[in-house]
C-alpha cells in the first residue's frame, strides 16, 4: 500500500459524495450546501476562506479535507511559498502530530503544481 | 490505493484482535471484555447502543470503529433511514470534516445491506 | 471558583446565544437553524436523537453541549439509569479522560432531577 | 462561577506565561520563540495568519487560544464582519461542537471592540 | 473567575467522584478499578505511568486529569525539571494549543510542590 | 488495500520527510530540529521520552507517529512486555478508540522484534 495520490483522491471522493447527495435527508442535503456556500466570497474572499479550510484540516489532521483544501487553494492562486507559511501555522498550533499530514499535503501540493 | 472495503476491514482486524487477545497483559483483557459487554442489553437495549457506538465514532473519526458499529447496527435491524438519521447528528455535531467518514460510512452501509 | 451550576449555565447560555442569534451572517444562521433541526422526529424519534447528541457531546468532552443535551434527555423522559447506561458508552468508547465530564454530567443531572 | 472576561483573562495569562518564561529548558524557550515567530509577516501577512491561528484555536476549541488570537486580530484591523465570517469557517468544519466557543468569542470581540 | 487551585479541585473532583461511586452501573465501576490498576507496578514501575498519564493529559488538553497526574508524579518523586522535561514532549507533539495547559500545569505543580 | 507494514512506512515518510526539508521555510526547519531534540537526554533520558512519544501518539491516534515512535522504543530497548504495559495507559486514557491504532501497534512491533 502506497500514499493515496491526488488523482486516485478524486475519484474516491466523486464515489463516497454521490451517495450523499442520493441521501434522502434534508437536513444532510442542508448542510452539504452550507459547506460549500461558506467559502463563496463575503466579508472575506474565498481564497482567504480556503486558506482559513486548509489550516482547519490541518490541525484536525484529515487528509481528505487537507487534499479537498489544498487543491482550492492552488486554483485560488496561493503560491507555495504561501501556503506552506499557511501550514507552518497549523504545524505550531497542532504540534508534531500534524507532520505526518504536512508530509502528505507537501507531496499533494507538488502532484497539484505539476498538473498546471 | 483505493478504499478498504468491508470484507478487507474483516480480515484485517480479525489478524489484528487475534494480536491483542494474545497479549498476556490482565489490563487489557480487561477492557476488551468491558468493551463488548457495553453494547449488551441493560437499562437501554443494545441496539440502541450500537447506534451511540456509531455516533460516537463518527464525531470521533475513526473508520474502523465505524466499520464495526454499522455491521452491529444492520445486524440489530436499523435500517439506511434510520442510520442516516443518526449520522446527521454526527454530522452537525462533528461539522464538515465528518463528511469523508460519512462517505464511508454510506459505503459500508451499501456493502452491508447488499450483503443481506 | 467552583462549578458552575445548571442554573448559572442557563444564564452564561442565553447571553452568548444571543449575540450568535444578533450576527449578521446568514452561514451562521442557517446552521443554528439546522442544528436544532437536527434533533426533531423524523427517522428516528428526537429523544433517541438527544441521546446521541448527550454521547457525542462527552466523547468530544464539551460540558457546555453535555448540559445542553442532558436537560433535553431529562425533559424527553429518560431515567437515571437510562441516561448512566448512555454515559458508559461515552466513557467506554472516549477512556478516562471522558470521566471529569461524566462527574460533571452526574452533578447536572442531580440538579435536573431536583428540579422536577 | 461566570465567564472569565478578557481582562481577567488577561491577567491570568500572564500569572502563567511568566512560569512558562522561567522554566529552565532549552526546548521549551524555543519553542515558544517559534509560536510568536511563527504570526509575524512572511510570505503571508501576519494578520493573515492571526486569521488562521483564530480559525485553528476554534476548531481545536480552546477558549484562551481565542482570546488570544481574537485580542492579536482586533489589533490587526479586522472588524466585527470580517471575523465573523472567519468563524463561520470554524463553525462549519468543526460542527456544533463550536458553538460554545463561537459565543465565547463573541463576548470577547464585544469586550475587544468596546475597549477601543 | 481565577483559576482553580489544586485545594479547589480536589473537592469538586472529591464531589463528583462520589457521585460516579455511587452509580448503580457494573460497568462504570468496572471501569473505574481498571483505571485505577492500570498506574499500579507491573512491567513498568508505576511512576514511570503517571509521568505516562501525565503526557496523555496534556495532549489530550484536561486540566482536571493533569492535575491528578502531576499530583500523582510529585507523590512518585519526579522533580520540576523532570517534570518539565516530560511535558516539553506534551508541548512538542501537540503544539501550542498545549500551552495554556502547561501553563496550568506549572502553576498546579508549585502549589504541590510549596505544600511539601 | 492491506495493512501498511513498517518497510512500506519507511519509504513513504522518507519521501515525505525529504519535501519537509527542501522547504525554504525557517519556521519549519527549526520546529523539525526542535522536534528531534525533544527525545535526547536531558532531565529524563531518552528511552523514557520515546514512551511517552508512543502515548502521546496513540491517545492522538495517529499511526504514523505510533510507527515512529514504536520503532525508535524498541532501539532503546524497551522489550514487548514494557510496550503492552505503557499502551494499556493510553487504552485506558483514550478509550476503545484507541483499540484499532494498538492493534496496528502491536502488528508493527511484531515486525520490528522479527527483524532484529
Amino acid at each position: 500500500m502506497s500514499r493515496r495520490t491526488i488523482k486516485e483522491y478524486r475519484a474516491e471522493r466523486e464515489e463516497g459524495q454521490q451517495r450523499l447527495l442520493d441521501l434522502d435527508h434534508l437536513g444532510v442535503q442542508r448542510f452539504l450546501r452550507l459547506d460549500h456556500a461558506c467559502y463563496e466570497d463575503k466579508a472575506l474572499p474565498g481564497r482567504t476562506k480556503e486558506l482559513l479550510g486548509l489550516v482547519a484540516s490541518m490541525v484536525l489532521r484529515c487528509n481528505d479535507c487537507i487534499d479537498y483544501h489544498i487543491e482550492q487553494c492552488v486554483k485560488a492562486g496561493w503560491n507555495k511559498d504561501e501556503l506552506a507559511d499557511a501550514m507552518n501555522v497549523a504545524l505550531i498550533v497542532g504540534g508534531s502530530i500534524v507532520i505526518p499530514h504536512m508530509r502528505h499535503a507537501m507531496l499533494s501540493l507538488d502532484e497539484l503544481l505539476a498538473e498546471q
